[in-house]
């Protein structure tokens, strides 16, 4: 699999890990969900994040997740999740699925980084211990990980990391973000992939503004890779039209943390994973958000008719 | 004017605080924006709140900003933020403006509680402070503020401080929050008054679970009372049809920070307001987010004329 | 070996991990720290905690570390700490230590903690997942957490969950949080074994309100043991003379993040370890902070002379 | 009164603001407390910080107690904490104590600060605000504003405003932060004054490293000025002997929250205040804490005769 470059477009979708209603991994519905993001137009996948609930995965479950995604996603590139506490673990882990075919490593800032001298040195250290050539996609998400990455510091990581080639870009509000990294490309600097997550919520104007495409998930992910064409290619009232219909749902799967089980459960209707369970801790949806979501997900293929 | 009670309905309006180009408080704009408000269909206003610039007055600057609104409400309702770090400050300006003729105070909670039993008693001691017979909205964001208020320590907070006629429910996400409390008020708890914050992106939903309406700002604010009306008139899909006109731009302008910039524009624009300016430090719209309000505003206004 | 229960007492040295100076980890000096740490008098250990350097080490390194001790230790009781943001890792790791020997698994509260009612729901997830009878040390150090625990809540964990045999506390201010515990057990609750940290900053007060020992590291831990030994056996003027002799350090070695170096250093200087380097990310002391230890030293020696 | 200059040197102790019983400020004690700081051998005061209660103080009453310290302060220096949420608040108060005589202002970092730009851009404005030739103390203290400054965004504010000063030391670990600013002054850097806060707890080590004195408080304030002055004598052994005497009690009133009571209550033990009572919320010591002060005060002064 080739590995990523800082030229890396389009869509790389935020894997899920389906689970049986037990609690097991759910290895049929693995491959069918990277299936079905790949048939929904998906360039590649990210896994072991966040959303793939990767901090409930032993470290044995989290090597055959990576193994079987990167087997059935074939000469497309896979990103792999690797964010721990420790750089030791981090190493462990990134080595070992670079071993596997994993295009690179996607690593956020752990809550420790305090200063931006911290946060500097440790992508330094990032990439000094998963080793030369191996990619490194910089997570920028202050709302979940607490720590803040300045336009000035984030400029010297691109400087003086080489293997950082990628920014997933949650911060919020971020726009003023892209066009400074892109503005600093034109001026001479390194240029490096941007690929935007918050669940898509601002993906036209970011793509308008330089983004390269989205990393991110939604229960439509055809949203995610239909906008970032339409807007690469200039049709933006196009491109909002059909974020617009969407948006509604969007917005209540980017709730933070409730998100997730939204999610899973317009997934399992669609028939892309058997189970919208997640793993404990972690509850099924109350009644009250089922009628929401079904009434959203109704009125969403109402407007997208309009559309047509 | 009436003080606020626990049946209060409707949107109360975060006012923005109007500033001239070099900076100094826009008497005639303050005047100007209060009858705005109340001709979109405001039921009341809440000043002196973050996007109101508080923190950027000077305390004689906060009472006289009070007592200019307070008097051209004339007898609709003016919620009043006073939040402060000690409590000696939160009780001279509350009572100030309740002298002035408040229908209430507005306080959130510092940074510096730390456990839900020091979030119980410092609701206590505002009460304490504030006096008998002064009604209090408690401000629940913890997107801002770093404290999370929990459903149990809130119904604690309601069983034991009953100053507190009133939650702007700003919790992300929070749903569930409003579910429970009227709920646990179906079993036989003390009735609060929900209006919901967080620019109404979820305003729908909230009405739909037993939201009494909304505590926020949007350059639109005829949204808001619209939304409001329909939807607590049963009339679930024309309100839903209406606000999804309104997202584009209600999530643009929500982006935390950035989005009271935006809101002035749009303010300023639309001749409620002077000027766009935002005291300092405060920067005005760069072009590229000119371009986007615009074209949101454009988009927006095409869709409602759609719909009519 | 036995099982920890909440009649613990005395003091369980936090054991350092030694490292050689290219970054391995030196077995012989690990064994040579644990014969050390029982020579000075120590009731138990307590392995991979923050000041064992614990998330430096891969998953594989932590179980080898694990197994060594346990087995050097032969009878006496070894705790290991299993903390990490998901409950799958802690799991994994913690039914591996129970099966080797240990003693007990110590957890700490993850940063992602917002609400008592989360604290409280994360202890009963955390027993779970370890299973029925492996017993817990509730870590409480909100200084490194983030999260703080209130006297109710942790009153609360007590109640429901019988595995949590031991708190190690390290609040700070911390003292009346013991006074507290110990009052509710006189009226009627379950009792559990407090071992005080923070360096044993506060030893002498701790032991005097009821705690049972220390659970800590110093790079003279004979102290710890000492003043456990005589402030439980009621001589309080001895335990602080010699507390006070030993303070200008445990106050220079109890900073935090630059504390660790210092320890390992004075562990070196005495023979108990090699080496003392920390693995990566650490730098070795600067040579003001040399002299500055050099110096508290050979005041201590003179100190503790004059004492005898 | 002369202005602060980064010349300054010695002890400024952060003044303790009295109040009787019943809540009110007690005027008498606040001129009694005043002169027995300057009894006990301080170079000036700070006034209005934390632990002088500031955030309970109404804005008139501020500026009384500002003004009553000030006048009997006579020529010797007062430094006023006019730290606030906003910059209005800031540069109100601030304007009113230069012009009541205060030798400058001190203001530390809001929690709404997450990047060493904004940390930068901070001063700048606090500067501007101020006015030029206000002398500000910029206060680090990362423990209680849960804003991590930089050794090197602490460079540029110190390049770019030469408003600040003086630096009011109090991160923690601290010690290699002077060193690298005395070295960079050798380097041609423009000097400020250090004076270090925490209680004084590493006073030693801060004055040898270049540390030009104390801005803390503690009950026993001569022990910051005897320190001060044996240790800037170069008379180091003295220093740390009388140091080491108090170091008890220093910890133990160094317990943050906790340790401002038992300051109130060593003060009113000897006779510098009337009343140890803290505005609430604030509640009197708890008997334990009592006997705890009782018995490192008596210890303390046994150490220090067999000193003398």
């Amino acid at each position: 699999m080739p590995l990523l470059t800082s030229d890396a477009r389009g869509v790389y979708v935020i894997a899920v890990t389906p689970f049986t209603d037990t609690g097991e991994i759910d290895w049929d519905s693995l491959d069918r969900v990277v299936d079905f993001y790949f048939e929904k137009g998906a360039d590649g996948l990210t896994i072991l994040g966040m959303m793939g609930e990767a901090p409930k995965l032993t470290q044995a479950e989290s090597r055959a997740v990576a193994e079987r995604v990167i087997r059935r996603a074939g000469d497309r590139p896979v990103v792999v999740g690797v964010s721990a506490p420790g750089l030791a673990a981090i190493g462990e882990l990134g080595k070992a699925v670079m071993d596997m075919g994993a295009a690179g490593c996607m690593v956020t800032t752990p809550g420790s980084l305090k200063t931006d001298p911290q946060i500097h040195a440790y992508f330094a250290q990032v990439a000094r211990t998963l080793g030369a050539g191996v990619p490194i996609v910089l997570q920028d998400f202050p709302l979940t990980t607490g720590v803040n990455i300045s336009d000035e510091v984030l400029g010297r990581i691109i400087d003086d990391v080489p293997e950082v080639v990628m920014l997933k870009h949650e911060d919020w509000p971020g726009l003023a973000k892209i066009t400074k990294i892109r503005k600093a490309e034109a001026e001479g600097r390194r240029r490096i992939s941007i690929l935007c997550g918050n669940g898509g919520v601002f993906l036209p104007e970011e793509v308008a503004r330089g983004a390269d495409g989205a990393m991110t998930g939604f229960g439509f992910p055809e949203m995610l890779t239909d906008v970032v064409r339409l807007a690469s290619a200039g049709d933006m009232d196009r491109a909002q039209d059909l974020f617009d219909a969407y948006l509604p749902l969007v917005r209540y799967e980017q709730q933070p943390g409730a998100g997730l089980a939204v999610r899973k459960y317009v997934l399992a209707k669609r028939g892309a994973i058997a189970s919208a369970a997640l793993r404990a801790p972690g509850a099924p949806l109350p009644p009250e958000t089922v009628a929401e979501v079904e009434r959203l997900i109704a009125r969403q293929e109402k407007r997208l008719k309009e559309l047509n």
